[in-house]
């Protein structure tokens, strides 16, 4: 189970949005559109010129819409200014970003001045002017653009294209910081809803789910059917703005045991069995849908409100819990660069790695000696490769955050493509226990604990050198 | 027509809070609440410390939200917070009160570093921490316990009860501040739905339109039924949150004429007619149903949406209008203190005022000069006595702000004792046409000018010295 | 708890409609309005010549739709008639009613050829050919009003109003037989919908419950919101076709013992309980609301599945009871026309009704001993006063026939004016035991054999003689 | 447009069913399952043994349905007989419509005993007797078995699998008629809800269009959705006790002009144009969905509602036609086994329906002078080739008796292998014109006229054999 976007931002709230680091507030950023025609006033070609005035004409828009004219017709400006802005062409849109970062943004002087005033009366008042002064002026026109109809879209959809370009547009990051601010007041839990999603629910709504599902990609109508039988369940957080989008959807499939391998629950001809006698609510699948609402999280509430469901529903459930991959484990052991020697020969791990991704599926040219190398590597890498105080891979990121435990490693657990290029194959149960849940995120928070089985940690105890080294080392031991 | 609530910072946006202005950032409040336990170990009754003690388990609660745990287990954890917090008495209530003023606060301090740090480099990371310095603490509290079952409609309990309070507790206004900032990006217009209210709703919304309305009281269900008959409308605006409480609702009257008297529409005895037949689509009352909402307008919104929808239905609607009171109109005659003297007898306003207040409804013994004196009056205070640049009258400042046309005055238009005692009787008729109403309101915004009929420009206009013969009168007094 | 019609045929489908009994197939039913119109010429005043016009007008619509041209344009030319019917007036109903027993009925003749021929050769096709020929054309023309957008609606309606006339005109029973007949059809149990009634629902709704409670009538909102709360249920039958209209209602206590006073659970201003502490569901009224489907019955279903439903919602639920007049026991007493005698003081029964219901209500004028020779008088009454072989009290055979058990009786259990008219102020519980229910309606439906609880048979086992030392009080008069 | 059973009785109602013309009601029927048994218990094998048995344990539950019990249990014994029917295999549901139509049939001698009592005293007492006598007790056990959760689609789904088997088991016709007359009963017109199918609408729902469009076969998902595109519609019945079933769907394509050509139509990749400019409405398919309700008409019904409502939408509409196949033509050519002679060439029909048949569908090897003569011959197919009085096409007939006009013969309009084997490549647009709709069909009913343009009257006038032998006729007169 992974959030489509390995970005671990995305999942995590405490993290201070990146994008906002580099230093845009600078006068730069006050070149006007008008300032930036007339320089280029020469060489443009007539299609720049074109997407120039389509861009000015939204800003336009904007500005009434923030205008004294914006508070009495507010609903009729706002829904010009989707309208315009969805009429865009890729170069207008561009455009209009730069003016959004450059127009509707805060005045250093300003703030420096308020920020003076509240240094020599830190009093109530000059604090409600500071707060005031350090909130651009895009933060108030986001907010009159959600009156207009299909408001709040339009300006997720503004986010999704806008952080396409960020890499290339560092100083577009302020304008990325508001809405994202606005994101996570307007999105709150409070007011999402869940709703399971069934065979009878809209196709619209399906459709969606075919679009967006990016960890175990449903391959038709067909496969999406039998993901909604009876021994599977899919629900979905929907907000009240966005009635037919879901914004992050998970897959369940009950089972009598914990499932270590992906292949079977995906196939469209497995037989349905009674979600009655299953004792295991699997994960495996989770997806954010909504690019545009990146780095609000809900992935972590909708896990925990989907086991509280289920567990009302089929009192017999025993065990919740994903299967996730390791996308980053490959990559790690590529970078590690050494070798691993078994049985007196010696592999490169780039070996090892090419053998599994040219294998047959079924039978997979690694001896098992090899096999408990790799599983004892994976364990490694999940327990002790990190980046701060947490683990590097962010799968493992995300499930510890929320409080799980890292119960299980299956070796060809996932021998999709995808699955043996990132994961060398391997799944991962994490086990969500409610009543440690708690307690688990806490210890991870503070001090990076990882809750892990009895078996993962002995697994990633084993000194890799030392097992090389010694000959005698017994294979039952792994 | 008028907001039910005097207070013209209701139903404008642009006025910063007004409770915000007292020096409240200062030391003094980070008093926390062993302190005060502490300071008044020795003579407080049993009561008192019964409450305190609830108090500190619900902030201890509020605390548990905001650390850590809160992040994983927010939802049952701002479920515990709201019903801790419903089950307090008012004692109890008061303290958590003076709790949340003082902890979940800003430091100062902190603030002024961060301002520095801008001072010295105005980079986005730099303007980013300095935004995050001047947000409380208490606006993510406020966040997280909005995911709780019933979290809203908690919340906006909350601020109801803390403006209760505030009059009496000015260093509280900081909380409110951050309620009303919340609720400000919460409940925007773009999330609200309009709907109509028939006999067909449920009556448990029903039965709120019975509590709240403050304009004209509802006189139980046979009343209702009569205002919700085919020659009336009621439209409400809903939020997701909340979606048994309508948040403002507006009362229609469909008429063949635009009419000047309010008892003859509420009579539940009055024939229906057929709405086809009608041209006029009269507003005769609009109600803000959540006091915890104060400061969030919905009104301007509301009334134009309605004149759209009601245009639609009924195509030969010609004009849309407000059957409204002059709220301070007697007031303010009795302040003027002055006579008025007519058929060379002179008589105190206090002495017309008792008359009116004290005479049977269809034959006032007001003489017909007088009663034309009275309406001069009239015209020229809401045409001419202000408060800053735009008229004193409260329910002339909303409609006007909102682009309407101050049409017609309506001599005995309310003979109920508050439309005696209040308005003098009189009732405005204020006129929305929507291809003027922007004009209306950036003239009104920008200069403070009144767009009135000229009936209303001609009363308006006499000079009252000619009238009473009085030269001493000073011409600024009026 | 009562059907608030006392005429058993409403709740009984076993019996053959007593209206079709009456030899209306005779040749005077030929008589067509034409010579109706006829032979009335001279006398008749003009409004009765109006009445027939418009009568006529209607007979004329209901004529095209059962042509060829209703094949087509069935729906346009139903609800023509279904419009001009109701525009009837009472005078011209009656002589659409004259019609449509003369004009849609059967032609005995062809009813005779088809039995001779079915009596020639009993093939299918002759039996097919008499099927029809026994159908009256009515009953097609009644289908195909039923296309009409509220056609159904007007049907019920239409028999509502028939029925008050049968009296007086036996010879509309078939157009009775008919219409009911129909809709035993399209009101089968499969087709309507339970749906529980609360505070919640559309005052549409609720309004009709406040019109159509029979049983204790409900005074005003207040009354009928204290009956939706927590502790209370109602529930009641849907049909799609008449989406605002409830065809029956239950009204339901939850309480923690088995109540014997009415006037307790109606007071409104009695305390909310908790219903999950409570172990009995207390049927304290139903009502049928649709007197135009008299003889289709729905309140042996209800009951069913309203027990059904309470035992999933209330697991702890044991009891499931009535609260029951004992609507004929006064007026079986009065014709008794005896005296009883009691400590060798003799009262007619005639002075002790009266006395009851002179009493005031909380301490009856009626002595113990009395009391219990009432009491014994009513358990004879429940018991042994038949009509046919079932028990002569109208609600007895009702919850009888569904399988209850008489188990309790209550003395002064209601005390309200009618209560004291007609039951002498009993109550009486019927208990329903789903296990037993089957049985006891077997045995109720075979011998006429009435399940009683021991205390009640053996208060009407106790011979009044011993009792009263009447040597000549024959036995067969109980 | 053709309903997808060729048989016309399924969308006439007047025919009487065909099915229920076997003389089924002998002795013969009175064989009851203990006799079937009896004689079979020699030879037969385990398997039907087992069948028996299972068929027995449903009769026996249907006994206890209609017995006592069931007046108390009715829903519970209900469900019984549905799970236990349900439950059911091949030989076992064989076995068991035996019984149905043995056990619960009409007693012939008690039919003739009423019929000689009417014979003898035509009264209304004795007419109802013989209604009774007359109505098999069958039609009470399915009103009970109606009664069931899921009972009405149980029902629905009995017949279709009866239907399946009645031509090898006609002593079964008198079972089908009874289902036949409640289905006519219960799903009347008024109780049917128009809905519009869209691509919001449930996939449990779209998934049915897929499996039961019959005219245009839908080529899974992606087709679908074209067809619900902006310039599409599509319109179900649905009836309340069947909610998540069409009984009949139609689909219609917005366009400029009168479409002659199918394959357009259904191309996926058609351009989606905008609904506001289309003139056209063509109904280019309809579909019924429930096999067990045939002989149950909804498609008359349909088209009417559709094309009212398709006229409010959209008020530029001038044309409603379908684009129909002649599915009887090619059929009809060939039996005629004459030959056409053309340019002094003679050729055998046979010839040119195969040339057709193998030819590429854009150039078909068909010169212009045998595709005149070959439209000519469709159009007095059309107009002349008769089944008693009305035209032997069974497509034709359905939309000349709903009052459509024949109005243009298209060439090559439908190039699908199954347009062109039984409709020689011909669509045909019929025209609904609402004004006229109830002449055209009052006149087809009464004298079997058929409505058609001049062109197709012209068309169909021409003699045949003149025109061959005429060689000065100009090719253009064709």
């Amino acid at each position: 189970m992974r959030a489509h976007v390995s970005d671990p931002d995305r999942t995590q709230d405490k993290t201070a949005p990146p994008h906002a680091r580099s230093n845009a507030a600078g006068p730069a950023h006050r070149q006007s559109l008008g300032r930036v025609l007339q320089s280029l006033i020469g060489p443009i070609d007539a299609r720049r010129s074109h997407a120039i005035r389509d861009a000015r004409r939204v800003v336009e828009r904007c500005r009434a819409l923030l205008s004294e004219r914006g508070e009495v017709s507010g609903a009729r400006l706002a829904n010009d200014v989707t309208q315009a802005y969805q009429a865009l062409e890729t170069a207008a849109r561009e455009a209009f970003f730069d003016d959004l970062a450059a127009e509707f943004s805060l005045d250093p002087a300003d703030v420096g001045a308020a920020a003076d005033a509240f240094r020599a009366d830190p009093s109530e008042v000059s604090l409600v002017r500071l707060q005031n002064a350090v909130e651009p002026p895009r933060r108030e026109l986001f907010r009159r653009i959600n009156m207009a109809k299909g408001g709040t879209a339009a300006l997720v959809d503004m986010r999704r294209r806008l952080l396409e370009t960020l890499a290339a547009h560092p100083e577009r990051a302020g304008v990325d910081a508001d809405l994202q601010k606005l994101f996570r007041s307007w999105f709150n839990r409070g007011f999402l809803s869940l709703q399971r999603i069934e065979w009878r629910t809209s196709a619209l709504v399906l459709e969606r789910l075919i679009q967006y599902e990016a960890v175990h990609q449903i391959q038709g109508w067909r496969d999406l059917r039998r993901r909604l039988e009876a021994d599977r369940r899919c629900y979905a957080f929907f907000h009240p703005a966005l009635p037919d989008e879901p914004l992050i959807f998970i897959e369940v499939a009950l089972t009598r045991r914990l499932p270590a391998r992906v292949q079977p629950l995906l196939d469209p001809d497995s037989p349905v069995t009674d979600p009655e006698s299953a004792e295991c609510a699997l994960f495996y699948s989770i997806t954010n849908c909504q690019e545009g609402l990146r780095g609000v999280s809900f992935g972590n509430f909708l896990i925990k409100q989907v086991v509280e469901e289920l567990g009302r529903e089929f009192p017999h459930l025993r065990t919740f819990a994903t299967l996730s991959p390791v996308p980053g484990f490959a990559a790690w052991l590529m970078n590690r660069n050494d070798t691993i020697t078994l049985d007196r020969r010696s592999a490169t791990l780039q070996s090892i790695v090419e053998a599994l991704g040219l294998s047959q599926r079924h039978q997979p040219p690694i001896d098992s000696a090899r096999q408990k190398q790799l599983t004892r590597l994976c364990a490694r890498y999940l327990l002790h490769d990190k980046r701060g105080q947490h683990p590097s891979d962010a799968v493992a990121r995300f499930h510890l955050a929320n409080g799980a435990c890292l119960e299980r490693l299956n070796w060809m657990g996932d021998t999709s493509p995808s699955g043996l290029a990132l994961s060398l194959g391997f799944t991962v149960n994490y086990v969500y226990r409610l009543p440690e849940v708690e307690r688990n995120h806490e210890a991870y928070a503070k001090t990076g604990a990882v809750t892990a089985s009895r078996e993962i940690q002995r697994l990633g105890r084993v000194d890799l050198r030392t097992d090389a080294a010694r000959p005698g080392q017994p294979p039952s031991s792994a």
